[in-house]
């Protein structure tokens, strides 16, 4: 225990009421002799939340949290970040790092709320999780202190957890534990994670039971199916016609994306702390909802207001995977995107088959597709196409006197 | 015929052998009263090129260009773009955009060749072709002049053409020319598009008889392939362990992907002229290319040359669109590019299935993934998780003063 | 005339009260047998606005519109471009571009008003004022017709020209005419332009007489001046401690700067038509507020907002040049800028002296600087120069395997 | 002493022969018992660095580096980085980052000449230059061990650093050290810098005993001075047409920066460890050679270059800022920067007076402007006004269709 450590008096814990946060608990009231508040949100993970309550108390922890978050998560964290079309490196969804700023600014409403003075969470020291949690706790509570076991313990196999668990009586299901996942995953209702075990040779494919949101594509069903999306302000709002909470937009498209095999990535990405790691991903409404989402911006966005959101949205997806959230630069980056949504109104038609989605028809009372001048037949002198030749004139006018200065472009 | 005009002697051609660049081949004999050089390539359209020169040759054309360009178009235009993961707009592979920087510049070099003072295109007043083909020829040869038939003429309907060609016994196919298709096509090695007809409604799905170089998803195999994809400084040079030419690779891909039912693409795009427009594309070689592109890449790149080159696509996919190609501006943006490829070498492994490519395994000899740092188990030193808390620590220093000072984030 | 516009009614043309629109007020009546509402605005270029009433009267001009806009102006145009550190190509301060969205809003406005169905102004074909003018209008009245009469007519040297005014018995001030400035010439409050004579060989520099709003810095006083500028969410409010206008602010800085010698600039520029041209501006208020501003943002804004807001500068910049102030892509950029100026309060200081202007202290209520933690004495703890360690290492990390795996960095 | 450093042999120190760096000599033998090799590079600093051998060997040290780098810092860093224009935030020139990576880059040279396992720096833990020093260090040699003291010892105050020198008897110039500025410096031939003591306010104007390179504008000449600075591929080679080397050059412009008074600036920076500083820097060479460059591309350079250029200007700054010189970015987008300098050859006039420098002139055989075109007059023909008509229509278009379908722009 570090001497700056050695004033912590109660400390609020992210506990998902599995065996690593239950050792956490135990070794944090051990090690620094405090007080431990447990908090354990309903993100949509798949998992009941209530069994933390028990597990908590049994280990002697009088303030307990259990909370459910899934609207909050999906207005408040995933919606606006679909509205940037946010995709980091090309292909990943965020779908763990959008959850991670909702904990984090709970976890410090919580410490204000109880009197902590400081927050732990199990994420490791060579995670991008680590560093999302505690940027949005130092953001948040500028003086807090951060207590993150994996980085300071030594129980750093399963054996000596184990038997760290067996010492001190923790009460948790020991048969699940050991015929747990191989993988290190990780779920909310954007998204399911798997990472390690023989996903850390990346030319290895990922094995046909590792997958558990989708079905595979072999196994979709053979017809595919068709549905509509409605957006209001770059949001959906709507299924089919059926206005739906936020939540269960995103439950709604989990449930159809997975019954078409949907959602399913396997990518090597670049962590923030400087390594090359891979994951497979399962994201079926996520990967229904973005190009939904663009479809309904190509109709009703202005050509450079898109291509200017194309060129910040890379900076944005930085943002979101580094853990920047909670900062001024994300702020101001949202504050231009929202302002661009304010007519991206209307409704998407998809068609979703066997691992595929599909835009086939946009349509908007806010449309900026004007079909009398892009037309190929007579468009009646909406458009004069010898104004083209100007176009092109001026357009060219430095290149042509470039050349004619001899700049040479062929090498 | 304007002034300017006035003076032609000589006009190079796009020829494609079809109705309305015969139609043109005439028009342009006999409105400047000159000479025309007919120039036919084969990019991979799918068509015979050898019988345009019997019909140039009964329209009196003396100077007959056809060509071969299948591996030049494929080397230098379509794999120096795929090395910047061009898409326009979040989704258009810029099938039609890439083909007319080369066909622009032999039009030049012809007119060089030929002496010819002037060239001319069949492309209308109201796309982006006319723009891609002229911004090439001004920046070539300044002094050119261009001839857009469809930006003067008043031919503007299938019936006065159709008018034309029969008063000026224009020796086309008419039996092919009145079963033709609806829609306004182009097709190179990289792709093929429709526009017009009933998919001027964007929200009217493009017809199951419409698509012709892919099956429909539901009509590929139920079972799925794998291939394997080799690349060298960033190019694929072999399949499956064979090396291939570049016109090669690309052909064998849209075989594979047309068979899988893979490419197809539906979208509404903004035109360089102004408009929005309902694109329809199959581009089976490119939407596998793509992605073993980005996989080869997140073994072998940097991660902040990787991020770097997200941010630069967009602007270096605008300037292909946008018909930019011949400019110093992508000319330096390909100086960085091709910088970032040397070691991009390595094996791809992707799945086809019905619509869908995935990737699912990658290796290089160059790759910087680190499996003894990234695992989940003990990497025996190779990383200090301590390294973490400082890291995070300074990262958040400016918003923790921020924080201190009163600033708040959340609104 | 062409047909499109034979039906044009009235137009409101862009009066000066100067030989040029006098001219074109008798050109509009005359080729297009329409009425001319004529529109002169003080935006502070110097010159008396009221004798253009007589001057329109006695051409048969029934409806005049005269308006000082000088507090709009500053206040809605020049301010908000000052929040975003706006500079062309690294060096014009934009005070010609930045007048024209104005005087477009109110010609539209105005032909609103007056059920005009086209505006008029006298920019050449060559220029950039052009496009700033006819963009503003057409996003503003997507309807209306534009008449550039140095587009159409054959007035195109001054003999023909005056030759015009005396047949058709034009009031001009002929004395003044004849002495007039070979200079191109442009003004307002922010600044006065030359372009043209002399200046049209880049390598002769401007000739001592041609300046009018600055002394030579040789002329300035020998003693320096300090100044101290305070602001409010961005913007200037107070000068010495006294609470001014918008207008005032900038007229003062002006008369300043001036007296100083302060302001003075010389480029060659690229225009949004495709040439380069010579230009020499004097701005000596907006050159004492743009490093005003950066110092005030200096202390108060976050690092990556400012990092970000100097990413985007560039093309705020052009978009202002080029005459896309009357954008949604700027209205987008404006909502992001503005969002970052809330805190960006605060005073600075500043000492002009012979052409330089320089900032010497900055303080604000509002400051993100750190005395406790920037100390190079001891700082108590407020920051552990041990987290340097690892912030580093694991920054490194990617270059170390990097390099680990063999890849060269030197040439 | 760290148990990961319990096994380092011999070490390299940036060593400058002043107080500091000697108690380091000192320290590290004795606190790791290892081999000590000190280097020492003259770039331009100032200061003898010959005297440095004599103290070295007193301490015991036996490989003893004295270079004159000098050349090589001006060729390869500081011309490179002026081909980019950067400007740190707008203002910084980068005196200090810049010569960072070469004392980086001899230092692992050294090390492997000497077969050294670790390097060593006087930096402290709270400033910039610790990461530049290392992240240069880790990319060229990974497995380097760093050894900051600053980071490490509790030598915190003047008197502990004084007890520490008399306790071990280490032969530095008392009496020098004693007189010392009481600001914290750095010099090399690109600047020198000043932080700390009064300055840490940043509202107090800094004294005017503390610059030591350049006169007070006040104090310099009456009269101006013109030179002419000849480029050639961005880079200046010669002074009133003689040829010169590249650190002549520099050293050239800094003698008669500093007797004009130009070049000094006060800032408040955001230094990358997260905390804002307040510096002042005397750049007298730099902030002429600036302005000439862009003088010199302005007329040389393709606008979209150059505005590409000014678009990735901030980044480049920011890498070279936070000592990411030694990475794969960074020389990606070298590539872009340099394959735009081909033609940046000719000659700019500048005027030098009082501290302002002002371009008056700029010509060049690769010129790009053309007066033919750019003039006010007639010109033949060489531009067609009418060109512009269209080209503004075809811009305007999105937008007219946007208020065309009720868009507004305004509030």
């Amino acid at each position: 225990m570090s001497a700056e450590n050695s004033s912590i008096k109660k400390v609020v814990l992210a506990y998902s009421g599995g065996l690593d946060t239950s050792v956490i608990v135990k070794w944090l009231q051990e090690t620094y002799q405090c007080e431990v508040v447990t908090f354990t949100a309903n993100i949509g993970q798949g998992e009941e939340v209530e069994p933390a309550r028990a597990k908590a108390q049994a280990m002697g922890v009088k303030e307990i949290y259990i909370e459910d978050l899934r609207e909050e998560f999906v207005r408040d964290y995933v919606f606006p970040m679909f509205r940037a079309n946010a995709i980091y490196e090309g292909e990943y969804l965020l779908g763990t790092s959008i959850a991670r700023p909702l904990i984090a600014k709970r976890m410090i409403e919580i410490a204000n709320e109880t009197g902590a003075d400081a927050i732990s969470h199990g994420a490791t020291g060579k995670g991008n999780d680590q560093v999302r949690f505690e940027l949005g706790a130092y953001a948040l509570k500028p003086g807090v202190k951060v207590i993150a076991p994996w980085r300071e313990w030594n129980l750093t196999s399963r054996e000596t957890l184990m038997a760290y668990c067996k010492e001190h009586e923790i009460p948790v299901d020991f048969a699940k534990a050991t015929k747990k996942s191989p993988y290190s995953m990780d779920a909310n209702l954007l998204h399911i994670s798997y990472e390690g075990d023989i996903l850390e040779n990346p030319w290895v494919e990922a094995e046909a039971d590792m997958w558990r949101w989708t079905v595979s594509p072999e196994q979709a069903p053979d017809t595919p199916e068709y549905i509509e999306i409605s957006f209001e302000k770059g949001d959906p709002v709507a299924i089919n016609g059926e206005a739906m909470s936020p939540a269960t937009i995103l439950e709604t498209l989990n449930k159809k994306g997975g019954a078409h095999g949907i959602g399913r990535l396997d990518i090597v990405e670049n962590r923030y702390v400087g390594m090359k790691s891979r994951g497979c991903y399962e994201t079926p409404g996520g990967t229904i909802l973005l190009p939904a989402h663009r479809a309904i911006e190509s109709i009703t966005l202005d050509r450079e207001v898109a291509h200017f959101k194309d060129a910040l949205m890379p900076k944005y997806a930085d943002l979101v995977y580094n853990g920047y959230w909670w900062s001024p630069e994300r702020k101001m980056m949202q504050a231009a995107i929202d302002e661009s949504q304010a007519c991206v109104n209307g409704d998407v038609r998809l068609k979703l088959y066997k691992g595929a989605v599909t835009v086939v028809g946009r349509r908007s009372a806010d449309s900026l597709f004007d079909e009398s001048i892009a037309t190929f037949e007579d468009d009646a002198g909406a458009y004069d196409q010898k104004d083209a030749a100007g176009f092109i004139k001026l357009n060219a006018l430095r290149m042509r006197i470039a050349a004619q200065k001899g700049r040479k472009l062929e090498n």
